[in-house]
């Protein structure tokens, strides 16, 4: 495998530990925890990991550990610093018995349920260690949750021997992990489950997880170009770049960036939806902020859009789902492309009509020309950057006859996210997943199941974090999923009463009028500590309240 | 302003400056020089800047030196590093004679012109320190070229007690500070023009200069995503990312990032031309690139495409000069839209109506409708990344029916640019920038004219660079522009018997086939050298030949 200079240099990083990871470790457990909600239903969904103490490793006696064998997985998109999860759990439980192995299942929860795996040697890690990407194992998006899985996966386990399994996930996966390690531990198989918090969306946190990994290294590799982008509309001062955001549903990745870039414009869809704001509102709003810029002879600007916004729109989610009814009837699915359009305006309801005939010809006809396989309206083809500068440019091109606007307006777009999935975990990722492994390994060697690997007090120095494990059914409630209450970790979506959004929200107006732009640059990972070390602007802000 | 903790850090940068413009500095000549083609004609009309010898920069005796004035122009697009070549010059001036003043005029050429302008005193030039961006006075691309242009900057410039322009630009803006040095000259205005090579498409060079500068932070920035997104592509295993890169006309970007990332395809414009490619051709590489690799298990790969490549398709241009002659006709111009495509088929010559048919619709739509202000297609909108997808799709279609192709294509595309343009410099960039600045000073206290600031040597440590000047007309031939034969530098495109393409040549099946990528991460300003410190791969071939 050829590499880069930068590569080599990174391999020789050794991540920071907590204190209480560093050399013998002992377990500090508190008091028996209740889930966040529905504690009668979720207690009794899982008889055998409900209540259990919340955890923390401190420094201890020498202890003597027998081998023990352990299986890790991979599961959903990929997120920076996951290999390093995967490295401190090789290292952790190598550290307590030199015997012990670790397997790794091939492209995700599937790999278990298909007996594909390979052993993770010392070799093989040593050529992911501090890396980006998930492509030591792959990571795949079958979700496991049926019994005939688990039974399945049980084979390979006992083949192999392994004691423990690892699945390193967002909400949906850790959820699931928790089914898994009740499951096992209802049937006394002797297989623990461990969860680690991983997705860069940053939708994954609450009380006990500070944040989920690879959300800083996305946001900081975003913020990178959305940096130099601003310093080139600034240099060249004619442009107006619409920039959207990776991101499922919550905003935190758009919000972070902005915290970080100061752009002129930052949409943040929980805000919009929280003030049912129509689409119309939006672009009312950018374009009042560029012809405001206009007017100081400033024609160019950035603005952000959260990669889930259309989804929050609340007439545009109505839209959408009377989109999905008319074209699920017979007549509907049996319409020719071109009649589609005349077809539909006939027959949706006055208000969701004057949504439709609002939008751009191109997104209407996107909207109900390519569909899922079930039917439905691809929400997520739509190009929201487009869709946004296309109106914007129509009301200012409204206002300019109105004499309202009179400068230029002229619009480039992009799209990140791919460029920031798999860049190589920043400092903070790489300490943080590293100890979230080695977490895990002695959650595991301290035979507990159904938790999650856990590390707080992250905008401390690495030293002073404070790592142990949290019962994953404290973290859960009951919700409507497909028509079903389910037990699932509560997603978090941006709190627009939380002090990053605060922070924002004080500071927008001067950052869309005045050009504030910051440049961050490009992840460092030998400069100075507060260029190298520090935490995402959200986490500051939520640990300084 | 406020800035990012890298930007502050960043400021402390002191660039390392050549042995040669380290401390006093003297000048060594060498014989006249003659321009490389034309010498005749260029010689009639460059009658006082044709000639001069070649200068190299040594180590001398202290000298004093009068106060003098300088101003300076950013001309054409940003790139990164223009800041430090102004933050040389002001140190380089200010270092002879403290009572020398710096003007920058605003928004380019257009400044002198228009007289705007601005002192750059020691505190504006020190907030721009190793910073990316054109910010500090603009840039514009107005073309110096008509004497009135010329008479009215000299009004500011006697008004300012101007004794030297700086032009910091590319090959056009490089031969008219040429044009501007003569005209002053013949004048005998006592004004002196120098010329700095900056441009990130990297065409700017030859004999004399090594690289323009940008091309190397702007490479680096694109490497950096274009690595991530080949991580993400190698562990999601399911995406084929078209990516396409910036540059006017010359595939050096592309080439270079191909060697920094080894993705699995990558076109070269001016080989495509070089054997008379078609678009068939292309798309059939491309999509056996594919097939093969599918072959092998692997549905997923990276696609690097040089912006400029549809003008080198010699069955495209072809194609192009019809249309625009047809559109051009009352009837073609008169056409209704939905009426274009039938009569354009009608119309045009059997070989250009292949080409045409060849095309997806919406491709071939884009080619007839919007059409620039003189009523020529705008081949810059084409999205070249979607089509050659498509067309690949398209093509892979037809083959899985013949049983050629079992796998599965899905295709994401990306297109950088922006993105680079204004990143922050590179400790490349930021010391050949710095001493290219240096040098223009050391040429303009040494009263030159009609020559650029050049460093040499420069994969080399920075102290054994070294700094001198070139007469502008040394670099120039006589082209056809706009139907007339004029003086200009020659353009560099990418040869095919240079070390960087014949590299490429003989690795890229290797590349396609098997999964070799290289991961360079983000430029890194604090590490260890050969992280930090390193040319281009394209100038590292080029030295070692």
């Amino acid at each position: 495998m050829e590499k880069s200079a930068l590569q080599i240099a990174r391999a020789a990083y050794q991540p920071k530990l907590p204190k209480g990871l560093q050399g013998n470790v002992s377990v500090k457990e508190g008091v028996p925890t209740q889930s966040v909600a529905d504690q009668e239903e979720i207690k009794k969904l899982f008889p055998n990991t409900y209540g259990m103490p919340l955890i923390e490793f401190v420094p201890g006696e020498a202890q003597s550990y027998a081998p023990f064998n352990v299986g890790v997985i991979l599961s959903g998109g990929q997120a920076p610093g996951g290999h390093n999860v995967i490295c401190g759990l090789f290292d952790g439980i190598k550290r307590l018995n030199p015997e012990s192995k670790l397997y790794g299942f091939i492209l995700g929860p599937g790999g278990l349920v298909d007996h594909k795996y390979m052993e993770l040697t010392a070799d093989i890690i040593d050529q992911y260690r501090n890396t980006g990407g998930f492509d030591m194992i792959g990571s795949g998006r079958t979700k496991l949750e049926k019994e005939e899985q688990f039974e399945k996966g049980l084979e390979i386990i006992k083949e192999l021997g392994i004691k423990a399994i690892v699945i390193i996930g967002g909400d949906d996966s850790n959820t699931n992990a928790c089914v898994l390690a009740e499951y096992y531990a209802a049937k006394k198989c002797g297989v623990q489950v461990i969860g680690c918090p991983k997705t860069i969306d940053g939708d994954l946190k609450n009380e006990q997880i500070e944040t989920s990994f690879g959300f800083d290294t996305a946001c900081k590799t975003y913020a990178e170009v959305i940096g130099n982008i601003q310093r080139d509309a600034n240099s060249a001062r004619k442009y107006w770049h619409f920039i959207k955001l990776m991101g499922r549903s919550a905003s935190h990745i758009a919000l972070e960036c902005a915290l970080q870039c100061q752009p002129n414009v930052c949409i943040v869809s929980e805000e919009v939806e929280a003030k049912n704001q129509t689409l119309d509102d939006i672009v009312t709003y950018i374009a009042q902020v560029v012809a405001d810029r206009a007017a100081d002879g400033n024609n160019f600007g950035t603005v952000l859009i959260p990669e889930g916004l259309i989804e929050f729109i609340p007439a545009m989610k109505a839209l959408i789902a009377e989109l999905n009814d008319l074209l699920a009837t017979p007549e509907g699915a049996a319409l020719a492309k071109d009649q589609q359009r005349e077809w539909i305006l006939n027959k949706l309801s006055a208000a969701n009509k004057a949504v439709y005939e609002s939008l751009p010809l191109g997104v209407a006809a996107q909207l109900t020309m390519e569909r899922d396989p079930h039917g439905n309206v691809q929400v997520s083809l739509i190009e929201t950057e487009k869709l946004l500068s296309e109106m914007v440019a129509n009301k200012l091109a409204a206002w300019k006859k109105e004499g309202k606007f009179n400068g230029k307006f002229s619009a480039l777009h992009h799209f990140f996210g791919y460029e920031g999935r798999c860049a190589a975990p920043s400092n903070y990722d790489a300490d943080y997943c590293y100890a979230l492994g080695t977490s895990a390994a002695m959650l595991m060697a301290n035979g507990k199941t159904g938790y999650m690997a856990i590390v707080k007090n992250t905008t401390a120095p690495a030293a002073e974090w404070i790592a142990g494990g949290v019962p994953i059914t404290m973290m859960m409630n009951m919700e409507k999923r497909n028509g079903e209450m389910k037990p699932v970790i509560k997603k978090a979506l941006v709190r627009l009463d939380g002090a990053p959004f605060k922070e924002f929200a004080s500071r927008r107006n001067q950052w869309a009028r005045e050009t504030c732009f910051v440049y961050p640059g490009p992840i460092q990972y030998f400069g100075p500590t507060e260029v190298c070390d520090q935490a995402t602007k959200t986490l500051q802000l939520e640990q300084a309240k």
